[in-house]
């Protein structure tokens, strides 16, 4: 089992309850990842929907995850041939993320495919920069997988932000473990966010939802990821997502809406 | 009140519970619409939040909706200052429709905004073809709006793909009535699926998942929109929405997950 998988194991209980617990380290100045969180809600879904993989999910972050145990409430709305719907509340002292999903058992397609645009073009993960995690930032977070990034996207930790609101990379597990359709959802919300290349003078965006569509399983090795904003208009930001394997596979794709403090 | 708002009323019966109505007329070969269903799900979850906006709200759709009452089930997870967060499940003999939402009131920004891309390029309404509703196909739910295509994408309709995934145009309520952040739900999903354009042997694909951000409240006027899809990969396929008033405002951004059914 790769250590995503033990930090976002969970055990029924009985009548759909499971428990889990935020391990310390996976958090972003004392908060738990947000794609940590919603990983550890799905999982408990999943399972009580009895589908592998998460198909399309989407997390509303209620409260601030903290390290300790948790609880997780699932119901499953609807059990069909080819897929599942389920909602599963994650509880510590209150209501911590609230996810909605579709689940199912992703296999290689038989229909013909088309793709209006292919995989982001980034530097080789060798030309591109590690993340080294500190106490604060680069968060703990970082420290638990492994991400590069596009040198071009690094502007900002020199004070001079790109300009450009986009962050991208590639990603993999410690050790190279392999990743599941899980292990996805934390990579999609695993990089530094566009906002900080965007030079305005925003610098908390608080993530409101956040969902994930996974197309397939990806095979072991780097993914590559690309994270874009398009529209920072009316207190809020979008953030576009897209994860590619190795062999050219779109697995994920995502989008997140964030909020924008009050000045 | 419009027509839609009318179509879209619920009434709350007492802990938490609403009731609505699926009238005849906005279905599309005897379905109703989804951004209807999710439409009507909404009001409920915001009313029992008591915010008027959708902020963020994510639909997965169960069985399909037909014309008869609905019982709208809610609860409201987290109630804050600035946001509320609401699930509502639409039931008739079974659950229909699982929405789970971030409710708000929406308000001209004060910060800096910044827009990467600008509305998309769309001949005038008088330049653009009009929908005319049919018992079949196009389906009475477009008579109960009005719809206006752009010619470049209506090329699906003598036969000849365009070939491109992309269907947009422009979209008011009857009369002109004046369009709430409720019907931008609607609106989203009013469209034509841009896989008609593909130009690919896939007729039907069924929604799986549809989330709708709201930027902003439009103003009164033809509302610019544009459909996108950019994967048809792994049995599925995106669609990307934006709508735009005509005073140049984001007001809605929206994806949705669709099936492409086994072969």
């Amino acid at each position: 089992m790769s250590e995503l998988a033990a930090a976002t194991a969970v055990t029924p209980v009985g009548d759909g309850v499971y428990t889990g617990e935020i391990k310390s380290g996976w958090d972003i100045m004392g908060n738990a990842n947000g794609g940590y969180l919603l990983s550890i809600a799905a999982r408990a879904a999943a399972s009580e929907a009895e589908r592998p993989d998460p198909v399309s999910v989407t997390a509303h972050f209620l409260r601030p995850g903290k390290p300790g145990m948790v609880r997780i409430e699932t119901g499953v709305l609807r059990s069909g041939r080819r897929l599942a719907v389920a909602r599963s509340t994650m509880i510590a002292d209150g209501p911590l993320v609230a996810v909605l999903g579709t689940y199912g058992t992703l296999e290689p397609s038989n229909h013909v495919e088309r793709l209006e645009s292919g995989p982001p073009d980034v530097p080789s993960p060798d030309d591109c920069i590690p993340i080294e995690p500190t106490e604060t930032f680069p968060p703990p977070f970082m420290g638990r997988v492994e991400i590069r990034l596009d040198p071009a996207d690094t502007l900002f930790t020199t004070g001079l932000p790109s300009g450009k609101p986009r962050v991208q990379g590639w990603f993999r597990l410690h050790h190279d473990e392999p990743i599941d359709t899980m292990a996805l959802l934390v990579a999609i919300d695993a990089f530094p966010p566009t906002i900080f290349n965007a030079n305005l003078p925003i610098a908390w965006t608080p993530t409101i939802e956040l969902t994930a569509h996974v197309r397939a399983r990806p095979r072991s090795g780097w993914l590559r990821c690309a994270f874009t904003t398009r529209f920072i208009t009316g207190g809020f930001l979008e953030e576009d997502g897209e994860i590619w394997d190795e062999s050219g596979t779109l697995v994920a794709q995502s989008r997140q809406l964030a909020l924008i403090p009050k000045g």
